[in-house]
C-alpha cells in the first residue's frame, strides 16, 4: 500500500503543474512519445512476445491473444493513434463564460484539467498509449493499470511515455501499478484520484463502478433499441434495423431490442426478418411477434435486460410509442436509442421522453461513437447523468475554474448597498 | 423500506414526465406554489409553531431555533424567492452544439434535466421550498428529507408544493421523507437517485460524500486563503483581508489563513493587525509572523487545516508566491483563493497552480456566491472536480443528451468508405 500511496501522490503533485503547461509544450512531449514508440519498435515487440506466449501457455481464449499481439502494424497504429492526439484542439484554457460583475470586477469561467485520472483497463495493450496521450493533452496526470496478461508490454510501453515527456512536463505524472491487489486499493483513494475510466467488459466495468466512490466515466452495458413507429418509412425501418444488428454486433451500440408498432408490424416483419435470416440473426420474440414469425424463440424478461453482444436479436411488439417509450426507459441502458418515423409529433415525443445519452430519428444507433460524432477521439461512452454524457471526447477530461479579476473590491460595498452589481454578460 | 422505494420509484417516473414539460407550465406551477404559501400562511405559521415549541422544550441552541422560525416575514421572503426562481431562465433544452456529420444527418447536444435529485437539509424549512424550486425550474424531480427538529413545517410546506402543482406537472415530482433511518436509506439508492444535495453542517456533509455512491453537489468545508504578495498594493490588501475575514465570518467563503510574503510582513502586518484587533478577531501566527506580531498564539499544523468559521485567522509569513501557493493546495479545501498583488506574472502564476473552484484577483474571497456571481440563485457552492464547481446555479440541475436526426443514413456507408462524414461545425 505504501509504494501505491506515493505513487498517487506524487501523480496528483505532478497534476498541478502538468494543468499548467502550454499547448505547444504538451504537444512536444506527445510527438516524443510518437517518435520513442517507432525507435523502440523491436524492443516493445520482443517484450510484448513474452506476454503473448504466456497467455498462450496459460490457453487464454484466441480473440484475447489477438488483442494482445503489438507487431509491426499495430506499432504504426499506436504511433499514428498519439500524432492524432497532437492534431486535436487544447480543452484547456477556454474561456467559456464572462461576466461584469461591476466595472472593473470582471468574472471568468475558464476550463482547466480534473487533476489525476485513474484508467484501468484489460489487456489491450495500446489502450495504455492512447488513454496516456489523451490524459496528457487534457492536462491530467494518470495512473494506469493494465491486465496482468499483458504486464511486459504495458511496462515497457509506460516506461518509453516517461522517459519521452520527460524534459516538456513532469514524467510522474504517468505513473503505472503492477498488480492486482493495487486495482482494489486504487479504487479506495478517492482524496486523491478525481475520475476513473474503465476500460474492459460490462462485468469489470460494473465490479468498479459498485466498489468506488470515484467517479467512473463509462457505461457497464449498452442495450439499446430500434423502435419502428406506425409511420415508418418502411426501406427506413429495413436498413437502419439492419445496420443497428448486423454491421457490428459485438459492440455497446448495437441493438439487442427491436420495437415494432402493431400496425406496421404485418407489413414490416417479414421482410425483415427474412434479411435478418440471411445475415444468421436468432431472432426471439414475445407472443405477438410469433404469430406473424413462425418458429421462434419466446422472449422472456431476461431477454429484455440483456446484451447479446452477438447476432442475436428480441422482437417485442408495441400498441403505441408510449408502450414503446416506457419499454426503453424500464430496460434499456440509457445509453442509444431510435425511432423510425416520418411522423415529426412523434419523433419529438420519443426525443423527449426518452431518457438516454443518444437518441438517434432516421439513423442507425452504431453513430453513437466519439469518432462519428467528430470528437477526433473517444474517451469513453458515458451513461451517467453527470459530467459526461453519450461519447465522450477531450471535453469529458476537463472542468473549470472561477476566476474573478478585481481591483480591490470588497463584498462589505455591496451588502451596504454602496455599489451595485451590474451583472453584464461578456461573453 | 419498501414505501420508501415505492416513493422513490414514482419521483423517478415522475422525472421523466417533468422533464419534457415546457417553461410555461413550470413556471404556472411555481407561481401556484407562491400564491398557495401566501393563503396558507396561517396553516404554516401554526405548524411551524409545534416545531419551534418542541425545539424550545428540547432545549435546542438560540441561532438553530431562529433559523426555524417561520413568521409573516419569512412567509413573504419564501414566496418573493419562489417568484425569483419563475424569472430565471429555464436551463433546459438549449442546443449548445450542433454538427453537420454528413448532408442530411445533424447531431444536437441539447441540455436535459438530470432527473431524480436528493435534497437532504437541516432545520432551516425555507431551504423545502427554495429547493423544490429550483428543480422543478429545471424539470428535475426532487425527494425532500428535512431535519426532524422542522417536521411539521417541512411537511404542510411539501404538501402546499404538492398540491399547488398538480394541475400542471406530476405531484408525485415532489416527493418527502420523514423518519431519520431513512436517510441511510436513501443513500444506497444510486440506481434511481441522480444527484445528491446537502445542505447544513461541514460535519454533515461530510457524512454524506462519505457514505453514498450518489454523486454529491456541495462541499464540506471552506478553508479559504488570502495572498499578500510582495507587489501587493497595501490599501487594497487590507481591504481585502478585512472584508475577507470579517464581513461575515460564519460563511464558508470567509478567509481562515492569510498568507504574507516575508518582503511585505513588516509593512502590512502591523496596519493590518490593529485592524483586526479592532474587530475583535483572534489572531494566530507562525514562528516568523510572531516576532512581527506580539503575544499572539502559535499557529499548529491544526490550524492551517481547520475553518474556523468565527473571528480567528491563522497568519503565515511565505518566502515566495511558490511557498504561498503549495501551502494553499495542501491545506485548503479547493474552494475560494485570494491574491493580492500589481504583478500580472505573478496573478497569473497563482490562477494557474491554484487548484480551487474560484481564485481572486485583487478583491475578497467573500464574492464566491452563486448571487454576486449573476447565477440568480445558487445550488450550492461544490468542490468536485466533476460537474460542476464553485458556484452553482441552475446550470448545475441539467446534463444533456445528443440528438442525431437522419433520413436512413447507416454506419455501413461510412465503414465501406462509401460515404464520407463532413464533421461541419453548425453551432
Amino acid at each position: 500500500m505504501s509504494t501505491l500511496i506515493n505513487q498517487v501522490k506524487r501523480a496528483k503533485e505532478s497534476s498541478i503543474i502538468l494543468a499548467s503547461i502550454k499547448t505547444k509544450t504538451k504537444n512536444k512531449a506527445l510527438e516524443n512519445i510518437a517518435k520513442a514508440i517507432k525507435k523502440n519498435k523491436n524492443k516493445i515487440i520482443r517484450e510484448n512476445k513474452k506476454d503473448v506466449q504466456r497467455a498462450k501457455k496459460n490457453n487464454l481464449n484466441q480473440s484475447l491473444i489477438k488483442r494482445l499481439v503489438v507487431d509491426n502494424n499495430k506499432i504504426k497504429e499506436i504511433s499514428d493513434m498519439v500524432k492524432g492526439v497532437i492534431k486535436l484542439q487544447d480543452p484547456v484554457g477556454k474561456t467559456t463564460e464572462a461576466v461584469e460583475l461591476d466595472k472593473g470586477l470582471n468574472l471568468f469561467k475558464v476550463t482547466v484539467s480534473i487533476g489525476l485520472i485513474g484508467v484501468i483497463f484489460e489487456s489491450r495493450p495500446d489502450a495504455a498509449i492512447q488513454i496516456s496521450s489523451l490524459c496528457i493533452k487534457s492536462g491530467n496526470a494518470v495512473i494506469l493499470k493494465g491486465g496482468s496478461e499483458a504486464e511486459n508490454t504495458n511496462k515497457i510501453l509506460v516506461n518509453l511515455i516517461r522517459e519521452s515527456i520527460k524534459n516538456y512536463i513532469p514524467k510522474e505524472s504517468v505513473q503505472i501499478i503492477e498488480t492486482r491487489s493495487q486495482v482494489k486499493e486504487i479504487l479506495k483513494l478517492n482524496d486523491y484520484i478525481d475520475l476513473l475510466i474503465p476500460r474492459g467488459s460490462n462485468k469489470f466495468v460494473k465490479f468498479i463502478q459498485d466498489n468506488t466512490k470515484i467517479p467512473v466515466l463509462g457505461h457497464s452495458e449498452g442495450i439499446c433499441h430500434v423502435y419502428v413507429d406506425k409511420d415508418a418509412d418502411i426501406k427506413k425501418a429495413i436498413d437502419i434495423s439492419y445496420d443497428a444488428k448486423c454491421q457490428y454486433a459485438a459492440v455497446c451500440n448495437a441493438m439487442e431490442t427491436l420495437l415494432v408498432h402493431k400496425a406496421i408490424a404485418n407489413k414490416f416483419l417479414p421482410i425483415m426478418i427474412k434479411k435478418f435470416k440471411k445475415a444468421d440473426v436468432e431472432i426471439k420474440g414475445d407472443n405477438k411477434t410469433r404469430k406473424i414469425v413462425k418458429n421462434i424463440k419466446k422472449s422472456t424478461e431476461k431477454d429484455w435486460k440483456t446484451e447479446y453482444n452477438d447476432l442475436i436479436l428480441s422482437i417485442k411488439i408495441v400498441n403505441n410509442e408510449d408502450e414503446a417509450i416506457n419499454h426503453i426507459n424500464k430496460y434499456g441502458s440509457k445509453h442509444t436509442d431510435a425511432i423510425v418515423t416520418e411522423n415529426q409529433k412523434t419523433a419529438d415525443k420519443f426525443i423527449d421522453l426518452v431518457d438516454s445519452s443518444s437518441i438517434m430519428h432516421n439513423c442507425s444507433t452504431r453513430f453513437a461513437d466519439g469518432f462519428r460524432y467528430g470528437k477526433g477521439a473517444e474517451v469513453g461512452i458515458s451513461t451517467s447523468k453527470i459530467h459526461s454524457r453519450g461519447p465522450v471526447g477531450l471535453e469529458g477530461l476537463v472542468i473549470y475554474k472561477y476566476v474573478l479579476k478585481g481591483s480591490g473590491q470588497v463584498v462589505k460595498d455591496y451588502a451596504d448597498g454602496k455599489k451595485k452589481f451590474t451583472h453584464k454578460k461578456i461573453k
